[in-house]
């Protein structure tokens, strides 16, 4: 969702990210950075989700030192692909929808081999996902692997989401925080410029351009207002969605169940 | 080759699926259809398939409420790319030259981990491949894989198929069926309008534009007037292509004894 | 660094490559030729290096029967990409920075499975990759694992050069001096029209633009003047950089001791 400017552009104050809720800043270092996202139960997103991230992005172009964020339990969604700053997603548990999204912004993603669930739902509950996966997938893995992700709508497990090029490399759920830390400490000392000016030519090849993003941010929006899309949604409610359930674990199988009871 | 028009602009009459010979079409229910080629012994393409194929075309075209259509012993050449219903194919055996060239051009590809040879022969034989692969392979696998299935033209088994991105995923030959109904039967109970808009922004990013295409298949055609190929089909003929022989289990080893006996 | 024109426009002399002493070529038949390119002890590129394959470029200019280039012990930098012949790249050992980008312009990789170092470990010594890294990284294995390979500046086994696609494939090392052969062999017995036409389709896909390169390399060059770059460099001297040791053994991990004692 690059398409929302979640910068507030007359701001004087520097935000505090003490008295955030859902995101935990560590600052570990001047050029590294840690997110945690923490919403128990399951990590949804709110208003809340969007205001601390926004302040996030407004505490990230502040600075001209920052090297490396990690993000982990990475969920929500957005933006920050344009940033001199190397964006880490280290994935754990579910990254679904939004949090699939999320993921797709950062820069480099690394899955636990044994705990992870990826994927894009949405078509599968009757909407278009809104987020970016169109552009960002079919960039990513190709046509094929886009279209089966984003049609069939099913969960990858790690290796498969490393197979796929979903994600960079799955790694063993015990290696992982080292991985990701060993990783964050060395581009934290690695040269700021080198740093930005590399990624700038990635980002001119890889990029979707901004103009991308928005129509299937309208459609999503606009998929909420067919009937047929309503009754879905009602129907994954009913089963459980976004609670502490057996549809939330097995969410890319049976999100089916949303379809009408007869086949159409 | 969504470079020919297959459709009948002036067709009034619904084409009649039971008089076709080639293909036979199975309505399993208003959003899943199921298309099988056969045409004994090998799945050679003449202009009964092309015009099969064109009815087909026509059929889908007339349809709104088709969700997914399957492919098995998918061979022929074209086209369905472009249209709001998701196309699988489902691959065993061996899908080579046009048969390769359709594969490519449905969404999504499965194929036997055991009984799957996939190859682009061309360039082997003496010509320039027609049917679109250079324009959807560069896209799917990259340059340097796409160089290497059309240049260097050997068979890919399943295993490879997978490694290169060639195909979405090699499956189990006695799992390959039941994996493709499974998600031809989820993708029937899906949204119509959802799976068509999300697969309209995956089309916008990897679909070669149609301008592409014409200039290869000229070349495909042009390549039949030079001596040198001649030479090679004639050589190929004698050793038994288009088939039951050793030549056709192994063409994309093979291809090479249609060079000139002297090295050039 | 396409940007760079090596040949000589106004030579009317044939180069003789018997008086080449980095690169030694051998045309084992008129449609297929191998450059060893042998620069004891570590195969660093000089002015000399650049002078030979100048050379080689107008030989290969002034050559229309010639449908494949091995290289092996590949290192330097550089330009093949845009002629009609196919250009094989034969990796063992280690190839770094301008050696790396050497093999991502050659056309197919292949890399001995135990024997490979592959890494752009540039970012790690404060500078930014001047041969057109990110332009073909970018294009080939995605915006992700692209990243991953230029920032965070590591090497790459042969195995996971394989995985991200950085590689066309990793080949037993005892069996990558057979395969490759096999692989030319053929190519050599090719009818080359139909091997440059079909190139001709790949590349109008899959090549960067002319225009793309040249800014990355001005900033390689620029970063040289730049206090943090030339400390960072000055350390990379002392511990054995270009030199048969243990740095140079493990550059991809030990490159991180470039960076300033205390982290900035």
């Amino acid at each position: 969702m690059n398409s929302i400017d979640l910068s507030n552009e007359s701001s004087t104050q520097i935000p505090d990210a003490s008295s955030w809720t859902h995101l935990k800043l560590e600052r570990r270092s001047a050029a590294y950075w840690r997110v945690t996202f923490d919403h128990p139960p399951i990590n949804t997103i709110t208003a809340t989700t969007v205001t601390e991230l926004s302040e996030l992005v407004e505490l990230i172009e502040r600075d001209t030192q920052l090297n490396v964020i990690v993000f982990d339990s990475a969920n929500p969604d957005f933006f920050l692909a344009h940033y001199d700053t190397d964006s880490i997603a280290a994935i754990r548990g579910r990254a679904r929808g939004a949090g699939s999204e999320f993921v797709l912004a950062c820069d480099l993603r690394f899955a636990s081999r044994e705990n992870t669930l990826l994927g894009q739902f949405e078509v599968g509950a009757g909407f278009i996902p809104g987020g970016g996966p169109m552009a960002r997938l079919s960039r990513l893995v190709g046509r094929g692997r886009a279209l089966e992700i984003l049609l069939v709508a099913d969960d990858f497990d790690g290796p498969r989401a490393e197979q796929y090029g979903y994600v960079n490399r799955a790694v063993a759920d015990d290696e992982l925080d080292k991985e990701v830390e060993a990783i964050a400490s060395r581009l934290a000392r690695f040269d700021h410029e080198a740093i930005a000016r590399t990624k700038f030519y990635v980002d001119q090849v890889t990029l979707p351009p901004d103009s991308e993003l928005p129509p299937a941010l309208t459609d999503f929006f606009q998929s909420f207002g067919r009937p047929g899309t309503l009754a879905r949604a009602a129907k994954l409610q009913k089963l459980g969605y976004n609670t502490v359930s057996d549809l939330e674990r097995q969410l890319g199988k049976r999100v089916v169940e949303a379809a009408p009871d007869v086949a159409s």
